[in-house]
């Protein structure tokens, strides 16, 4: 059967689509209704309301809410994704969403959609098996429903391009809705899923704006891209903890409710704590330090952290997941700059190897330019880097902070000279860290600090830590702490403390900066901004 | 050379040992002011100030703080674990802290600790290279500092009881301060480490308390149960997740703050976010579903939770980490219940067979009884725990919540009958359900819910949850909910949603009560109570 294109329906046919789904629900319900009353015998029955004989009837229609009455363990369920795997005229059963559906004469179309993959589904009118009214039901089915279908499996001639699964198609035989979707939804998946870069006028047209997608989260998570971006991030974590674990670090956790604000009191939310106020935490900083001086030798915690900064851009969030480690070594903060960097080159290769699916389907919505980065990986001084932005016309005092757009234009003055979207900055100025960064020895001006970027964005911020409490308290002081505030801080490293260095790396950024998106908002599943907070 | 147990040390001596830890950490001072004035070229220089040639100048003394200035790369460091598989007479450097130290004569007998292992030292004055100067230097650094040794590995014939290295000792030949610790601890590792059962009454005189310990954590967290804990648990978490994600579980990660109390207002901590309110996650559940909702099919997700119930309980903390799960089936939420059952099984086992070595050290302190299960797990109904319980006398209805002691009872009971800690709950009664939870379809009085247990205490509480909008609201209406205060929950399901269910785990829970320990706070590296907010 030939209907391989599935266009957007014109204005008249996208009424008569609202009105059949209408009567569907109602069909649907009506016959819910019937099978409840049924109790257990009736959990399936069919909504075939038509005058005259329908020999379909018991082959399709409303499932009863699935309260696990029955196991049906019976039916042989398929990924659509493995449908190409199984023989010509298998017979199938697949669960997955209407995608879309188009009646035609005595036929309907449906593409079944499930998670990224999808397959043309054909119920046609037969003598024996398929009535009109099985094919009036399928075809009135909302999109976005939930649907069982047994269907037998056929290879196709001409490839089906609007589907994941271009060489076969499905032959309905039965055909089930388990969960009806509203008929009216706020956005459409289609439009959703749109390529950014489209030739097509009418892709330009039909934008689904970054409000209305995260207002109904629910449905715009589930186009193909999304569920790439979220299965890519969960790979992220899950090289950062394998590739730290090997290495010997344990991962802890630490208290987000705080009793002091852990950097010094701004941008900190305040929670009320029984009688008393507390605050939530900015990093896991003190505690994984406390986790080093208590012999835990090499860390890692991966968790959420809270900043009550009013910052409304691109790029930050007020609750976002840090990926943290902290690590002792012997003489030198190098030993713990490679392994963060060395970290980061794994879960490259290791995104790289695995996720290649995943970052095609972001492709085919976004413009994704493949991550390119070296190994080991480039390591840069700062001040080599003002030299560089300098030459490049940028005026900047040696001790000063990289502004935003330095930040950005070092990062492509780097990818044009090294050709990598990955590097290091070491020595950050001493002015610029906070109190508790060591010093240069061998320079007062600059630290043992380092930031790391991807795609010129900062990633990582990170330092040698002072491990010895009374100079922590002079270099304090000498930011006009007041060390009564962090006396607490300061003890934890007077029962000996091994030098240590680590960073925290901001796990959204890093999926947004890999794939090359251009917003925070589309790498937090349910983000927070400081005009957010829901869904 | 023959030392081997170090013996609590008289008072007449301790006050000897104080006098000579303040007369070395003014030593130390001062050959660190030394060092540092002479700046790159000075970073190690002896403490020998006494009269006359010191001839192992240069071998000891005070490491000026490490700034990263060398990286002392031909430094072959080897981990004290693994000193036994070194030749005999090698020459290797450790660092590690002073556990104990006893002078006697021209010797200096020390006990250096890495982590939980642990090897005997040996300063000994010789005509040559070690120099009274450099026994007393040794003698006199304070317990839990820092030290590099370079040594030479030599067999002892007796075992050195008191050692975890038992069939070695250390000939020190070089031996330098890396960071001090205060001569007055707040706690003793010793102490803190003794073994809860004992026949020794000096053991059971020197207890440490819970509050000395968590005030210190930093000390108290050097113990080797400590150690072994905080491995174990961090292998508790990597279980659950690795186990999941081999059967495509999908991890996530949820908000924190959100705009309104999920369960209801009660016990719920306030944020003040920007100009408004919001509250900390009860739990994530309505993120996993909506992530269910939006085809994730399998999700777990591991992250802070907030109780904010005053309980000052032996099992309740106000933050602690939840392993969360939620999972789409076809028909049964039994697909999921059994997925659960079997994530803890294996869990068991990787326990097991993994961590045998921290389950040991545990066991050294803390009377362990092994953990024991069945496989597949025992699966038992709610109404047959309660006849089991009528049984033993407990007088209770059918449809009444189990109060904590008889949920211990039952744990009792069970663990009789059937040999295991750990079973599953089915089919609890509707009425102690909340208001989400799927009722059985063949008993409106029951739900198809479940809780699992450890060691008779309560560990995991899941269901079935309501994926029909219209049956929601009406079972919301029924529990008298305010339906507009859940619109937002209920929308979630209006586009189509797989049935599907789910769980909740209390880390700290399954590491106390897997290892059989007394109190939650032994599990929380830094814990929050109502009264705890530090460190």
């Amino acid at each position: 059967m030939v209907e391989s294109t599935i266009k957007e329906e014109p204005e008249q046919s996208k009424k008569a689509a609202k009105k059949a789904a209408k009567d569907a629900v109602k069909a649907a319900k009506k016959a819910e209704h019937k099978a409840a009353a049924a109790g257990e015998k009736g959990a399936q029955e069919t909504a075939g309301d038509e005058a005259g004989k329908d020999y379909s009837e018991g082959l399709y229609g409303v499932t009863k809410m699935i309260q696990s009455t029955a196991k049906h363990a019976d039916r042989n369920f398929v990924f659509v994704h493995d449908l190409s795997g199984c023989p010509k005229d298998s017979l199938v059963w697949v669960r997955g969403r209407v995608h879309t559906s188009r009646s035609k004469g005595k036929q309907c179309f449906l593409v079944v959609r499930q998670q990224s993959s999808t397959v043309q589904c054909v119920v046609a009118v037969n003598d024996s098996t398929v009535s009109k009214q099985m094919v009036k039901f399928s075809g009135s089915v909302p999109r976005e429903s939930i649907v069982d279908i047994k269907a037998v499996v056929i290879p196709v001639a001409n490839k089906i391009e609007s589907c994941t699964e271009q060489n076969l198609e499905l032959h309905v035989v039965e055909f089930y809705l388990v969960s009806a979707a509203k008929a009216q939804l706020p956005l459409q998946i289609e439009d959703a899923a749109r390529p950014e870069k489209s030739d097509d006028p009418e892709a330009l047209r039909i934008r689904v704006n970054q409000d209305t997608r995260l207002d109904n989260r629910v449905l715009d998570l589930r186009t193909p891209a999304n569920q790439a971006i979220f299965r890519l991030e969960a790979g992220v974590c899950k090289l950062f903890r394998d590739i730290l674990t090997v290495q010997g670090f344990t991962e802890i956790h630490t208290p987000k409710i705080i009793s002091a604000a852990s950097e010094g009191g701004a941008n900190v939310f305040t929670v009320s704590y029984f009688k008393d106020s507390a605050y939530l935490a900015q990093s896991p900083q003190l505690y994984k330090q406390m986790a080093i001086a208590a012999d835990f030798d090499k860390v890692f915690t991966v968790g959420a952290v809270f900043r009550a900064e009013d910052s409304n851009t691109h790029r930050h969030l007020t609750e976002f997941v840090g990926l943290d480690l902290e690590m002792a070594f012997k003489y030198h903060y190098h030993e713990v700059l490679n392994t963060i960097g060395n970290t980061f080159t794994e879960m490259f290769k290791g995104l790289r190897d695995n996720y290649a699916r995943e970052i095609a389907a972001v492709g085919q919505q976004y413009n994704v330019e493949p991550f390119k980065f070296l190994e080991p990986p480039l390591k840069l001084e700062y001040i080599d880097a003002v030299a560089m932005l300098r030459e490049a016309g940028v005026t900047m005092d040696d001790e000063e902070d990289l502004s935003t757009p330095s930040e950005k234009l070092l990062g492509r003055l780097v990818k044009a000279k090294y050709d990598t979207d990955f590097y290091i900055l070491d020595k950050f100025p001493l002015a610029v860290r906070p109190f508790y960064t060591m010093p240069d020895p061998s320079n007062p001006k600059y630290s043992n600090s380092y930031d790391m970027f991807m795609r010129g964005e900062e990633i990582l911020s990170g330092a040698q830590r002072i491990h010895d409490p009374e100079y922590l308290v002079e270099r304090a002081k000498h930011h006009a702490i007041d060390i009564s505030k962090i006396a607490a801080y300061i003890e934890a490293f007077r029962f000996g403390c091994p030098p240590h260095a680590g960073g925290g790396i901001g796990m959204e950024r890093v999926v947004m900066l890999y794939l090359g998106l251009d917003n925070i908002r589309k790498t937090s599943m349910f983000p927070r901004d400081p005009k957010r907070l829901t869904p």
